[in-house]
Order: structure tokens, then C-alpha cells, then sequence
């Protein structure tokens, strides 16, 4: 089963991707629908007909109670940053308002970043509420997954030892377009996960290559919080950002970057970045 | 205007406290009443009026779309952890599920951590949404102030480079009991804050020594991210935590840890901390 939450003219609702057609669900978004009571079957119901290529896709979850992420992930990753297997996952946290479409302008301010970089993640959206779980009990929790692409003001993401104020710049984390069940895509455990910018190929990774995989992290995590219905966890992303590069490569403004997971789907975004010399 | 979230036996409510008796309000939530039109009108009106020692505290605020958290924000605590006063301020993110109310237990379970510290911290919460905005521009933004302790599992903080699995534990930040608002309490900028552990003088600093004061810190965090009525931003612990002693001091089970900001209110918390060793 595919989902994915659109823009209408009055606000978001709630989309089924059948093999030619867009059939509409009772729901605001779909992390509204991964909070009621029994969501599958609530979204395998009729409803009315819309032509998916007319679809404006909003995130694919809109109001989730928390955004988490993984750093230094994948393995290859970490060989470039320097670094060696971690015994435990690097956290951090972005917020609902840091979230946009999968083809939506990315516009980063005037007073913004000079170092804007892409990093490309699969990312998955809890189903059901998990704490103090195994990995098995995660994995069962999971509804689905999903193509994000971690944008990252590195200027800003180094001001400082934590992360966030480089992570959580509003409307930069384009997180769509659809939610994939697990069946539809093998669990995500072995897909292959692109980033290009303008055509040109800077990532190209397995998610077979994750340290910790997404029910290993949903386990983590539920370990210190309950995970919720809608909660959306990125998982971190493989070697070629444009950081660690020689020399370093950041977006300039007008360039498109695609984002793509085999079988889960693809982010479009272009880029417009108002601050000289960027 | 002092105002508070309490616990009633459905759920939870808003009072007005004035010198004698609480007042309630029909709102859910002081987060929830600070996303109405004119807050200040609402909060203003009459009700049923309950005693004020019978009052269950629920967290301030019971649903923020965002908790911030400065870290290494006071001249002292700087100081005692080695580093030099900082150009910008370090930010990090907690999530709504971690608070917990003014007077309420705090449970740190089997899997948890043998390291629980405190910080004792100014918090101030939105009164209006706030973006790109100078400092005059964000102080008038704030609704008010209230007392937080950012309670950390200094193992878990450390396990990588960032902060938040440390900082996140459910329900383990006690946060109120009130949110008195800025003419109360001369905008917080030179109160006396303590944390005393079962009754011995651990943190004893004064808000005058913050190196970025609340208005500044909303102001620098609207550059990238709008803030909203209801947001809490936690403003950095001074010196005197338990980690940064010699030989370190953390809270054993048992223990009550009583946070206070003069003229803005105090916390008492018990700790049950179920880990062996602990």
C-alpha cells in the first residue's frame, strides 16, 4: 500500500495510490490516519477518484509529535567523516515546520546559510505507539517508509557542538512523496539510495549498509521515549555529501537536487538560496 | 498574571492564580490558551474558583509543537566545564512526552541510567508566533517565565557526540509550576536560581549571568524556525551540576530535588531510579 498526504485547496487530506488512480481518504493527513484505531483498514476503503499526476504532495506526514534522526549511519559515511563503527546511534532532532514536499522550492533566507548540503535518507513513520522494545516488536510498529533528504546548513550545523540549529531550518527537509508498507518494499532492507544535484550522481549507497537499521533504531529510541502513531525517524545517510568533498561542493541557488530510493520513490526539490555568494 | 495547568480527573485545565484562590479557565492547557486570539483578554475573565493547595500540576505546558534547550549558557558553568564564552548559543531539542509536572515522582526506568543529573533553568514559553525577529521584537513575544530542570543521564549524553538520547527521557524534565508573565517578575533578567538536592546547595547562580538572555535566544532560534504560541525554550543550566564535580555527585534513588527561581515559582521532585547501582 502506497499513501501520501495532499495539498488541497482548504488545507492537506489523505490519499490511497492505487496503480492508475488517487483514491481519497476521510483523513486531514497521513499521520492523521496512522492515529486512528485500526489505520489499514481505514485506508483500504473507497472513496473518491483523483488523477495522481494533478497530486501536490505535502510532507508525507505533517503534524508527527517528533522528527528524530540518525547521524553517521552508514558505513561508508563514517569513512568519510573519519570515523569508526559506533557502539550506539547519534541522535538528533528536527521539528514538524522543518518538514516540506517532495517537489517543493527549497528557500533558505537571506540571513541563512552559505553551505547548504544534501543528505539523502530513508526514513520510516511508527504505526502503532512503541516502548521498551525489541527489534522484532519495532519492526512490527513500523507502517511504512518513506525518501528524506536531510538538508544541512554546515556553517550553522558547526557554530557549536550540537547539530540542530543546522538541521532544523523551517521548510528544508523534504520528506515524501509517499509511504510505502513494508511489505511493498521488502522491509527497505536492501534498496538502493541515490542523491543527484543536477544531474550529477553524489550519493549512491545501499540501505543494506546501515549500521543500525530502522527497527533497531525505533527499539533504541524506545528505550528513554514512547514512540507514537506518525512519529517520523530519518536514518541517517551514506558517504558522497558535499562537505566532505575535495574540495568541499554546496548547492548554489536554482540547482535541482533528486533524491531517490529504488522502489520507495523520489524527492525533486530546487533550490533558492538568497544569500550572496551562495 | 500567574497562570498553570492542572490535573483534573479527566484530563487536564487551565487556572488563573491570584492571591488567594485559582481561578479556571476554558482552556485545556496554558499552551492551549496561548494559541487563542487574545490570550491576555482570555486569561483575564472569571470562573469557578478552586483552593490553591489542593492544585495538581501538570506540566506548564502540555502539547508544545517545540521544547529548545540552550546548553553552556552561564559565565559560571562555562567556566566549570572548561570552555570559553561562546558566540552563539548551543541548542539542542526535547520533545513534549519529556516533561513532567511540578511536584510529580521522577522515574527513570531498569534500562536507564546510573548517571541522573540536574540542571536547574530558566524556561520561558511563546506568547505569539515569532519570525526573523530582533531582540525587542522577540521579548514581546514571550507570554512569560517558569522553572525547569533539565534532568540528563549524563551516560547516555556521552555515548556520542550529541546530547539529545541524555536529555530526552519521558517524563523526566519537570517543568512550572507556573508561567508567570514578564511584568511579574521584571522579564526574569536578574533572579536568584537554586538546586538543592535533599536539601544541600548544588546550584546557586543568578539569571543576570546568562550569556544569552531569553529574548536573544528566541531571536536567534526565529532565524531558521518560527516559533509558536506555546513553544518552550529552556534557557541553560549555571554552575555547580553533579557531573562537573570532584569526585561527581549524581542523584540516588530516594532523593528530592527541589529547583527555585525566586518570584517565578519551585519544583520538588522525587527521584525513583530503578537501575542497580544507581
Amino acid at each position: 500500500m502506497k499513501l501520501a498526504t495532499i495539498r488541497n485547496g482548504r488545507g492537506t487530506s489523505t490519499v490511497r495510490i492505487d496503480r492508475d488512480a488517487a483514491i481519497e481518504l476521510p483523513f486531514a493527513s497521513v499521520d492523521d490516519l496512522l492515529r486512528s484505531e485500526d489505520w489499514r483498514a481505514a485506508a483500504s476503503t473507497g472513496g473518491p477518484s483523483r488523477a495522481i499526476a494533478e497530486l501536490d504532495y505535502a510532507p508525507v506526514v505533517t503534524r508527527p509529535a517528533k522528527v528524530l534522526c540518525v547521524g553517521l549511519n552508514y558505513r561508508s559515511h563514517i569513512t568519510e567523516t573519519g570515523g569508526r563503527a559506533p557502539d550506539h546511534p547519534t541522535l538528533f532532532a528536527k521539528f514538524a515546520r522543518t518538514l516540506t514536499g517532495a517537489y517543493d522550492e527549497i528557500v533558505v533566507p537571506e540571513a541563512g546559510s552559505a553551505r547548504v548540503d544534501w543528505e539523502a535518507e530513508l526514513a520510516f513513520v511508527m504505526g502503532r505507539a512503541l516502548r521498551a522494545a525489541g527489534p522484532e516488536e519495532a519492526a512490527r510498529a513500523i507502517a511504512g517508509f518513506t525518501v528524506a533528504n536531510d538538508v544541512s546548513m554546515r556553517d550553522w550545523q558547526n557554530r557549536t557542538l550540537q547539530w540542530l540549529q543546522g538541521k532544523a531550518w523551517e521548510s528544508t527537509t523534504p520528506v515524501g512523496p509517499h509511504l510505502v508498507t513494508p511489505e511493498e518494499c521488502g522491509a527497505a532492507a536492501d534498496l538502493r539510495i541515490t542523491c543527484e544535484v543536477d544531474g550529477e550522481l553524489m550519493q549512491d549507497a545501499r540501505t543494506s549498509d546501515l549500521v543500525f537499521g530502522p527497527a533497531e533504531v525505533a527499539g533504541y529510541l524506545s528505550t528513554f521515549i514512547t514512540l507514537e502513531p506518525g512519529d517520523l525517524i530519518l536514518t541517517g545517510t551514506s558517504g558522497g555529501v558535499g562537505a566532505a568533498r575535495n574540495p568541499p561542493v554546496f548547492i548554489r541557488s536554482g540547482q535541482k537536487v533528486r533524491t531517490a530510493i529504488e522502489g520507495v520513490g523520489e524527492l525533486v526539490n530546487p533550490f533558492v538560496l538568497s544569500q550572496r555568494g551562495s
